[in-house]
């Protein structure tokens, strides 16, 4: 139910009962590589576009994380998803091969928590049983999109970030009470905030300001002190942007500790130097979310985890066009069951 | 809550608080002029760009529909919205000037149905006070997205539907009992259903069976009988399409009485010679669904309507890609609210 101006309050708990996260090459060579289920050698996944190949990341993601859910196909109520491409081609084409009632949305790299936050809430308010979340993005094909295809070789500002190579995908379902599967407690949808930047290669700068309006918002909604969670993961910001995210919250007096911050952008790839400010794409905070934090939710490393994924709503027209980039963040809280019912939730 | 497979029953049956519609110099040609709030004779709304006109249109709906319920701004808890232009920059834009907390939502020409159904969940199921659903389409700027610009003077089979010019919005609020304004009582989300069509320009063929679809689960989801609506409107099939749904219901047994169905496709233009096959875009089931319809709800002339906002979820690349047309259709009923009563619904 509504928590104060624009959250969500999810007193029944619905369980993650299954995540999937299928990545690329350049995913494989980063830190979080043994947190994907499937990392491909060939970045056409054998298809023979991109879009193609986007789609089979979406495609593979949504198959593995309903195998890993132990359900058939047939018992997942909705599938929610979007992701980068116009019209969010990859989504529709990946509801035609699952035949699944399809709510498809938009939040550009912010994609992963709108649906998290939806399918919670349906499943949250008996609006559905099983709901699949999903999202994709493709560095080729969103570099052909939004900037130069990849074949031209065009060089990039250092600001610039390296769209992920992934897919992911969440099942939601009802609470059992079993305490086996990290649930969602919480949910902020996020504002538009454009700070009149318009650099697309610079979109970290762009987002932080949207990041720290839904964080301020999440805990003023909740009430909940700024050191509740153990990690507050932003994505994808990469490291100019989360620079800039960390002095803002200082500057705000948003006192996350130090050590329970992190991006996801600059998580999935560490030091390597191609990817310069770190990743992007609607599969960076997805992979990262359901893959590494996920793991490490089930491995009893982390208990209470923010996830606050930002998006850039610009659109190639628009950057043409001289407009500026809105930006937004959705944020979402996984916990540990125990974590959450201690925390004063209202347990199912 | 979840009703059957793929539907949900709003038992607290959230109201229409307001509608607005906008339109442009052919909606005042055709014969549903008069349910515009307004109609701009300038397609470019003075704007310098076909992208902004078509942001100026979604603005103007959106600031009507909260003038006309009577509230602030404020007072709204998410503005859930979508259009056709790529990465949906018309509905972001808006989301920027409203200030709202903002589910982007991308269903093509269905979009207008799944913020509706979504907004009016939010509303039942006490995740939202007063929510906005919106969205918008401007012909030329479709045209230049997904086929010519308009300034080629491109020739069209008489398949080819004319985009509809119109942004429309509606607040959704909590009942509060008075029963002065529609309810809003049931949704069906639809699934993706690709008979094969590839070609753009008949798209009310493609989308004719993801009607039916919808059609068919809705009516067995809740088991109503196909007389029950006083109005099933499909939208936005045109007059190719929705000849073809007619005899796909009468080979399924839809039997949904003949004089009981239109289209908004065909509705919107009447006769004018222009349009080819009729109306479509995000605009056509939204305008004559929130202009025409809510007028004779308001005005007793209807007192249960099934809107079944259909869409071609294509994009210019995968049609250039050779793919073929994925299509889905979304239903939300919207009653009187002592019909609404009579068909056994629980009232607030």
């Amino acid at each position: 139910m509504l928590r104060g101006h624009q959250s969500w309050e999810f007193e029944h708990q619905p369980m993650i009962l299954s995540t999937a996260a299928i990545g690329g090459p350049m995913e494989a060579k980063g830190p979080l590589a043994d947190d994907f289920d499937l990392l491909h050698a060939d970045i056409r996944m054998e298809q023979k576009s991109w879009e193609q190949a986007e789609r089979t990341l979406l495609d593979e993601a949504c198959q593995k994380a309903i195998e890993k859910a132990g359900i058939t196909k047939d018992a997942v109520s909705f599938l929610i998803a979007g992701d980068l491409m116009n019209q969010i081609i990859s989504s529709s084409f990946a509801a035609r091969t699952l035949a699944m009632p399809y709510l498809g949305i938009f939040g550009a790299c912010s994609t992963s928590m709108e649906g998290l936050a939806l399918a919670s809430l349906l499943v949250n308010t008996g609006s559905a049983r099983y709901v699949l979340a999903a999202t994709v993005s493709h560095n080729a094909a969103a570099e052909k999109h939004y900037r130069y295809p990849t074949e031209y070789g065009a060089q990039k500002p250092p600001t610039a970030q390296w769209t992920v190579t992934a897919g992911a995908a969440a099942i939601v379902a009802p609470n059992d009470g079993k305490g086996e599967h990290p649930v969602v407690t919480r949910a902020t949808i996020g504002r538009v905030v454009d700070m009149g930047l318009t650099d697309p290669f610079n979109m970290g700068a762009a987002m932080a300001p949207a990041a720290l309006d839904t964080l301020i918002s999440h805990f003023r909604d909740f009430d909940l002190p700024y050191d509740y969670y153990d990690l507050v993961l932003t994505g994808d910001l990469g490291r100019v942007g989360s620079r800039i995210l960390r002095d803002l919250m200082i500057e705000h007096h948003v006192d996350i500790p130090q050590d329970r911050y992190g991006d996801a952008g600059v998580l999935i790839y560490g030091d390597l130097p191609e990817v310069l400010a770190g990743g992007s794409g609607c599969g960076c905070s997805a992979s990262v979310a359901y893959g590494h934090v996920q793991r490490r939710l089930r491995d009893g490393e982390l208990r209470r985890v923010l996830v606050v994924a930002t998006g850039a709503l610009l659109s190639p027209i628009s950057y043409q066009q001289k407009e500026t980039i809105p930006c937004i963040a959705h944020a979402v809280a996984m916990e540990w069951p125990s974590a959450a019912c201690q925390a004063g939730g209202s347990a199912p």
